[in-house]
């Protein structure tokens, strides 16, 4: 008889890993949810927090704190373990010591015969889904980074604000490095099917200068919010849940995350945020846009500053 | 024309707030979501924060940082401002400094003519609830504390783990003060129907023997997780959603919120937890149930211990 | 890698059969959904109907009409198909066709080697369902009717109407045949944890005079809608719906399903509808009630109509 | 005290009158419920159905059966009345009848002061919203039809069947008279922000030659439906839920539903499927995309094909 439970099991239990954790047993997206941490104190006690609430729950889900023997049974493994981002750091100097523990966790994962898809959701996310992808040794669609799903969201919000449409209504993406190199593709973005670079002309709300300052403080978001808060995690909780459903409901739903590019975009052997098919095997398939050349411009710095990083790491 | 929009803000945007916040908005309960706080960066920071992801949510929500001005229009306002809870500090000890704090935000709420319900999460529920129903005018229907949907939901999940059986089939509540003195209504506890005082004859997962350890383990539930996250805020947030969804819904769904007793259960001027109708008035109407001679005393005992305490507040 | 997908094969496209699927389309219960009927032009005029609100669903759902080999890979086969109950006709008539109709569904369902769950959602269920068990081969805890699960929500519904509350805070169930001698569980019906025999003392909305009455309408339920719209199948859509949500969410949820007794309630070799605990698996357990005497003569009368019509069909 | 009740009224229990409404009850859109019919039975034997199943449903919903009365304190009055387009009929043979069937309605409605929005959900669907509002003296911003909703899901569904994505990834409109004038908006049609003129050079899965057979098959969906089930419902049912969902949360989400042109695509005076924003007033906002000079003739002609409808309806 077939299984028809869905596993989720959550590495990492810090805030962003509590923030999915918490957004799946709110939508009710999974029915089994396991916590790890190595902080197992940690991991226990917020699989206790969360499980408390559950009586006034939509879905019953089960959670507990587990250990990687969790895994082998698990349909997808969100890890968010790493060092957090600290005020004035960027993300890519978060990168030797997490991409150390990513092997480790993903050794961790893998020993125990796990067979479903890695969703990784720790900074530098691009590079740190190349070292979780090759630590794996799975086919590279079966491992996904969060990569710009997070961006996308914010790129969406900030035209919604300004437009007062609902975000869900507003088509775009943004591609490249989660992080400064991000690529805002202006090129493709459109708010009703119409294309924000002729939605801008004569609009009351939102004019062609207005674009550059978008992007920057899409950019800029997880700075501002760092200032504020000293962490982000309920906009990245609320997206990896997202990518999350997509894979257990076998979506075929296009979402930017990082996935493994193999010729699109004239590149080859590096992780990035694109748009992408996602199904229960993960990614399916690569959207590639033809974006303008300032786009390919920057795309192409973007993949080149991840490049340096990733060098550093393989070696 | 009628405005369909329901507002709910959230004062005090500490850990509760903001996983009350993000709960409604996962779950898609309101439309638009106010957060305040007196560390105005704070709140502007989870509002960029939660909005962040708004482009993957189920629902449309406008949220925004707002000054008390917003509660003018708002249909609820929960206020979670407060210390917190340390580790091995009672629930109690927390009342004066808090009622002081939950005294100046009900002012300031009122002020702008606000004209809903006041969910109240804060600590000492109880306690705070009664105060901030004094100093709003407002009648006592409409001033509501999260009283034991907590507790109750902590008592149905261990019933359900014990049992393997979805937490939404237990039916029973913890009542009185959200405490140490809290009253497991056992007497009123069934499982698919069956009374769980017959449940446990010749049962192979749960022996009466096990029913106290289980009203303390409910009892003591938040200091476990204390110990291990240093606060608890899903569960709560999980709750909270529960009663701000009961009213903007005018369910007449039956919660275990504090109320005001007006001789039900032979008390008068208190609040505590006790099962209750909840629709967009706040709360209708008090479920009594004859609980039986040791929860009676129990329950009695718990009332004292909140009038102790009230007594000192309203010096 | 684990096949993440949930898919139920509704068979029979009749006016039940597709209202169960089009509550699953919108609550995105499951995420394959395949419908088949003898007039496969109907079944595929049905498909492309739900189908062709979907880009407007909450979930992607792959909907399709089928064949019986589509069982193969099915979770959760709902079998709908029979005659229809027509004005002054009472639902045990309609025993021996069906009971034919049902056994050639059933062999064709297992031929492809189906090894999931059946939902029998025709009537008189709980003789077709038995019917089906023993056609199928299955174990009995795989094969369950939607028993009284409408008439459960009926009777909850027509207490909450009275009382003004939620009807998820009514606690119940009816019991026995789905049908004329079905039985009113009085002595376990709880509002808020009251027993309902308590609450009538002194009720405004509702006293011990009108108990009988709401037993009565629940009974007659189908027969004043069919007078007015020659069917019912919206409550039984919801019901079945429900069931089929237990099963793929492994809920261990408690239900008034149609299960097999081996034992309980002193009965033998019969399905009728008792509370169960439902999951991934079938029934997993019955929740056997100390009903009172009167209840107990009542489940007798309707268990021993049950075995009458049973008797006819096996011959 | 603001009334946080959102009430929809339909008016007409045939198929998709009842289909709206259980898609609202599955989906928990509203929490105020009314069905109105001239065939009172009718009306009161579908209200019995669907409300019976309520205690199984995700949220609470008051269901009744009502009369014109009801509409005084309603948000959205949804409009289905009218004769059904039999097999071999076109929409636009059913205008006469229907126009005036809602002319009767809305004057009926109007009459109690009902001060919401109307959703027009009959056929010919862009006349009767004409008439509709003509007799409603209501802004036309708040009379909307339901256009080219349906159309437009369509439409996405047969390219996300061809590419095997996610429908909700595909973005592209239908435009003009729901009926066999419309016109498929290829210059703005979308899959992953790529535009499908781009997509279909060198696709294993769609050619440009599938692009005309895809619109064709669109336009005679409905057909198709009906030669196999003698009428669709579910499609708009799901489309119609999705419009009232958008008004009641104010989502300011754009759909293309049948809207008041006054100069946008070179039009007036006339009402057709176009995207425009939804919010709780209605239509605020219509989007006029830069179509190319093919789909300006064709939405010509669809216009110009409704001005001869309706000029025979107003005389």
């Amino acid at each position: 008889m077939r299984n028809t439970s869905r596993r989720v099991v959550v590495v990492g239990t810090g805030f962003v890993g509590t923030s999915i954790a918490y957004a799946m047993v709110n939508q009710g997206i999974t029915n089994e949810l396991v916590l790890i941490d190595v902080n197992q104190d940690k991991a226990q006690g917020e699989a206790l927090d969360l499980l408390d609430g559950i009586a006034w729950a939509r879905e019953n889900v089960k959670i507990w704190s587990g250990t990687y023997a969790d895994c082998k049974e698990a349909d997808v493994v969100v890890i968010t373990a790493g060092a957090n981002q600290k005020p004035g750091q960027t993300r890519l100097e978060l990168v030797d010591i997490n991409a150390k523990i990513m092997r480790e966790i993903v050794q961790s994962v893998m020993a125990t015969g796990f067979d479903g898809c890695l969703v990784i959701a720790a900074n530098p996310v691009d590079v740190l889904t190349y070292v979780a992808w090759q630590t794996s040794n799975l086919p590279y669609s079966r491992v996904i980074g969060t990569g710009t799903t997070l961006d996308t969201t914010r790129f969406r919000k900030e035209l919604a604000l300004k437009l007062n449409i609902d975000p869900r209504s507003v088509h775009g993406y943004i591609i490249g490095e989660h992080g400064d190199s991000e690529v805002a593709v202006w090129s493709h973005t459109t708010v009703g099917a119409k294309p924000i670079l002729e939605l801008v002309v004569n609009n009351q709300y939102l004019t062609v200068d207005d674009l550059d300052e978008i992007a920057e403080k899409v950019k800029n978001a997880a700075y501002e919010i760092i200032d504020r808060k000293q962490a982000t995690y309920y906009g990245i909780g609320l997206s990896t849940a997202r990518i999350v459903k997509a894979i257990l409901n076998n979506e075929q739903a296009i979402l930017p995350v990082s996935a493994y590019l193999d010729g699109e975009y004239n590149q080859r052997d590096i992780f990035t945020g694109v748009p992408a098919i996602v199904n229960q095997n993960g990614v399916r398939e690569i959207i590639e846009l033809r974006i303008d050349p300032k786009e390919k411009l920057q795309f192409q710095a973007s993949v080149d500053q991840l490049r340096q990083v990733l060098a550093s790491v393989k070696s």
